[in-house]
């Protein structure tokens, strides 16, 4: 496919995904008519209309590699952002990284209060379970199980939590290369391995099948915080949507510090080509990943 | 059975259920040697050697009534009190109830930090969800599936979460009666229920069984929570392990505030009676959820 081509398919994806996923939220998360109404108003605001989507696309372009059904893949894709949205409302709050804009909106302490957001945020944590065991995911109860099981393993203490926690570590000592590079691959790279990985639970994938994507979603999992380290250097704040700069300020070690900017460029770049060799296998079906994991070195936000 | 009798078969549960607990804790937990240890440790702290264990209980209870191994049921135990260990590490922090003392120790953002808190909470809803979805739990996935809709159903915002939102929202406003025990369903009923409901998934009963099952439980959530308003009124502090008389000074409504100590007391035995009616099919076989049950609105602490 010419390159163009490849641009308005991702461009595409990610259109109808945003979409998708938005009206997923809103159908779930009905507001009810009692003293609950201000705790599902602010897991909306949360859910609704802001954020990339790059871990829906993840898992929806893998599932559909292997015909897995619009619905199915929604659904379990509307899972994983919940749990990504929880961590963000709960990483915003005062005593962690203390932010006050999340997609260019108040974060959601600020739009409402904070224990309205701990508590939004552990509601779309259970919401995410909720989801993915409901028989419209999948009519298989062994499919159900599975993808709670990657879940909950990739989102716990060790996962996603357990690289928080090496984070909030990290801003006191001193991390070699090695240590970063194991808290980005919990910290973000568990849930991204985790939605290619859901991905392939829903279509079936046999587990050698899996093995190998999996390693896919590790080289752009490191790639993608990479490029995160690189845009709180060098990014728009207007276009990212939230505060930049705040590893420098904090003196904390990151891909950037510890290699320069140019060397870590080019270490995302080939670690986003030995990715796509890995589809190579799957041929035109992988085309959206392909491009997915481009977009992922290229975006400016 | 005799009174006596009965005591002893309740005490003898009680301490053997929290002795089993608290290995099944020290075995999920396992303290990791980088720098996630801070977290587990944090997650043991909140876990281990505490509280009365009253929900594993139910339903090691109700699923020994239908022949479950000790494996299946701990495990499934050790997943809710999980879900009420990470509760009220989130309702200890400065931005929910801010309480110093849980269990008789320092509460985890007092023996921690609140990150460290927040993180530690939401692992432990994670673990709760990882637990459900091991094969050690149950090696039928169906029933894997439906012991985690169950219980992210009663956490989130239908369930506990809800309920505690509609608690904040009390502080504010006066409720009535109705609606305090719709909060109190919803804030320690839902997961009181899905207590008994999780051990019946486990012992395979038909829903008509679980229909009638929960109606016992909603009976003794309601009895639990007036016992539990009496209790903040007339309870001792050094035997409760944490702060009491907090409802009075907020000038919140309670059932206690609403109808009187003494009609609270009545009404809280009068429903756990019904409870036991409702146990009658079932007969010896029922003794200990019946102990359990006049144990909710005897307790001191």
């Amino acid at each position: 496919m010419s390159g163009e081509l490849v641009d308005n398919l991702l461009t595409d994806a990610l259109a109808r995904v945003q979409s998708d996923i938005d009206s997923a939220f809103d159908a779930w998360l009905p507001v009810p008519d009692d003293a609950r109404r201000r705790l599902v108003e602010a897991m909306r605001h949360a859910t609704i209309g802001g954020g990339k989507r790059v871990r829906p696309l993840l898992l929806i372009a893998t599932a559909d590699m292997f015909g897995v059904s619009r619905t199915s893949s929604i659904n379990a894709a509307c899972a994983i952002e919940a749990i990504h949205s929880y961590s963000l409302i709960h990483d915003d709050l005062p005593c962690m990284d203390d932010d006050a804009m999340r997609h260019g909106k108040p974060s959601v302490h600020k739009a409402f209060d904070e224990a309205t957001a701990v508590l939004a945020g552990d509601s779309l944590h259970a919401l995410a379970f909720d989801i993915l065991c409901h028989r419209d995911t999948s009519s298989d109860p062994f499919v159900r199980s599975e993808l709670v099981a990657t879940l909950a393993k990739a989102s716990g203490h060790d996962g996603m939590a357990g690289g928080q926690m090496m984070d909030i570590v990290a801003e006191q000592e001193q991390f070699d290369l090695g240590q970063i590079t194991r808290l980005q691959q919990l910290k973000t790279g568990a849930l991204l391995a985790a939605s290619v990985e859901m991905g392939a639970i829903l279509g079936r994938v046999a587990p050698e099948g899996r093995t190998h994507l999996r390693a896919y979603a590790r080289d752009i999992g490191l790639a993608f915080q990479i490029a995160d380290d690189l845009l709180d250097v060098e990014g728009d704040e207007a276009l990212a949507g939230k505060a930049l700069r705040k590893d420098e300020g904090q003196g904390k070690a990151t891909f950037v510090s510890l290699m320069g900017a140019d060397k870590a460029r080019s270490q995302a770049n080939m670690l986003v080509e030995q990715a796509i060799g890995i589809l190579a296998s799957y041929g035109e079906d992988a085309s959206l990943l392909t491009a997915l994991a481009r977009f992922i070195v290229e975006r400016d936000r």
